[in-house]
């Protein structure tokens, strides 16, 4: 049996989430979680914290398959560039260790695992913490980064379903709810 | 006598441009220019071609100092994004060989070489010619490069005048044209 293990990363200019799975035989189990908080300090020094968390964590945990959001709408021009300053530097740390970079839109993300594109923050923590069976919930930001991590497993699990929550192949159009979850687990 | 190297880029999500320069007793020497143009890739291979070449820079040049383009208005979000992340990964190869990132904006850097913050690109490459007394026009992205590593020279040197173009220290409010950089070299 292939473990596959998936770092997925959200960036942020000033704490960039991370979520570590393992998906076997279909089914995600949690790893690790956390965030890297940005020092007060000038952008070259915030920017290296980044890159050297993000380095850490792929030396530490070994992921084979890396997944990070995509941005498509910023909210205005300065804070794209302070995202995409963070986001540069967390993709290019994996791409220094040939993984590729999986990308998905948060609107995919959220689709994807609580099955409403427009889903808001506490949904996506709460229902990370079902899918993976955490005794808490996780804080925003690592939930965020999970919820990266468990549309990837989804995306590259083809034909069935993800999470563990059921062998319903072949329905991955069905929305979920936090009600399905909590029956399934 | 010290001398000092600066590289200095001016990122771009299609081309980077570098140049470098050796400050020794307030005159500037050129020493190597150029344009790091992209691979019609993926990003993540695109990003890690911009950390590679600016790491092998750092490697091979070994500059004690490090100066970039500020970016304060990006014509819109999406492009913002793009230019953050090419610009994320540049600063952060310089981080991670602990030099300080020293950040000028354009409008700065086009009035410290020009004399006109509002100078056009072929401006500014013929004063870069003029002041580094290059045989030909460096290329834009280039001459950019140069133009910020001139900025900063001009900007750690206090109280004198920069570049090897005459000795009068104190009016450094002086609006340096073409005539006056011929005349002076």
């Amino acid at each position: 049996m292939t473990t596959t293990r998936i770092l997925a990363i959200d960036p942020g200019s000033r704490i960039t989430g991370f979520g570590i799975i393992d998906v076997s035989n279909g089914k995600s189990v949690y790893v690790n979680s956390g965030c890297i908080r940005l020092p007060d300090e000038v952008l070259s020094v915030r920017l290296k914290h980044i890159f050297n968390n993000v380095s850490t964590l792929l030396a530490d945990y070994k992921p084979n398959e890396f997944a990070i959001e995509e941005v498509f709408l910023a909210k205005n021009a300065n804070s794209a560039l302070k995202l995409g300053q963070a986001r540069g530097v967390a993709i290019v740390a994996a791409s220094l260790q040939d993984l590729f970079v999986n990308e998905y839109a948060a609107r995919r993300v959220k689709q994807s695992v609580v099955g409403n594109g427009n889903a808001d923050k506490e949904q996506v923590q709460l229902m990370v913490q079902l899918l993976l069976k955490l005794t808490s919930k996780p804080q925003a930001d690592a939930a965020d980064a999970l919820a990266i991590a468990l549309c990837h497993a989804n995306t590259r699990t083809s034909g069935g379903l993800e999470y563990g929550v059921g062998k319903r192949a072949g329905r991955s159009s069905k929305r979920w709810t936090e009600q399905d979850v909590r029956k399934s687990l």
